[in-house]
């Protein structure tokens, strides 16, 4: 038994298939058609291998229902070397602002947008110390 | 820059990390308290490596909002041995069936059940083909 994937619904499967590649770099690893019409595209991180699947319906489909964006999914959580870099390189693909980012207790740089269909994305970057400091507990 | 986890929010912490541990085998990863007083459990399936983070907030936290299950996290997927008897094994666990389940184009066994928050999750069988055909193009 194994949790395979997180599955997204999207509304344009170009516009978030290109969100998430050029975005976050996730790599392609199969695509299918359901048989009620509806696509699924499931995306892979090439290096965590955490998978999502982008799931469209056609209109007229049974879950072609009207899109509200929920409390269920809370967040995709995504770890980056520079979260303000980050932000500020998605929002021309399509993301906007929902938290700006902020220092977490010292240790991160923490931040939250919203993808194309207002899925909550947090971009984290860990605060690097300065070298004389590595080893210690400081 | 990696995909780390999916963050669901569920309503009674210990009721979740209960479901998901009991069961799908999650097993706890690391849990912590917000600067705002909610608090994540990050929770991993052994076999997959795909990560789901629950997180709470209390009453009065900002995000503490009317919890909607929207449609923006579609479901999430879990492949199993045996689709009919894990969903019936869920069922006392608290999940309700979404949709009965059924067999896709001979392939597979697919239901999707309700977690107790009302999220969606899809649970799926391979079909197993007799050992004759094992290597046929049947």
């Amino acid at each position: 038994m194994t949790l395979s994937y997180t599955g997204i619904r999207v509304r344009d499967l170009a516009r978030s298939i290109r969100f998430y590649q050029d975005g976050f770099g996730l790599t392609e690893r199969g695509r299918g058609t359901m048989t009620h019409g509806g696509r699924f595209v499931e995306l892979e991180d090439p290096s965590s291998h955490q998978r999502i699947e982008l799931n469209w319906y056609p209109p007229g489909s049974p879950y072609a229902t009207r899109y509200t964006v929920g409390e269920g999914l809370d967040h995709l959580g995504f770890v980056v070397d520079d979260a303000d870099a980050t932000v500020a390189r998605l929002l021309p693909l399509g993301a906007s602002i929902a938290l700006p980012v902020w220092t977490e207790r010292g240790r991160s740089r923490i931040g939250f947008v919203r993808d194309p269909d207002g899925i909550w994305l947090e971009i984290e970057s860990r605060i690097r110390r300065s070298p004389a400091r590595v080893g210690s507990r400081g």
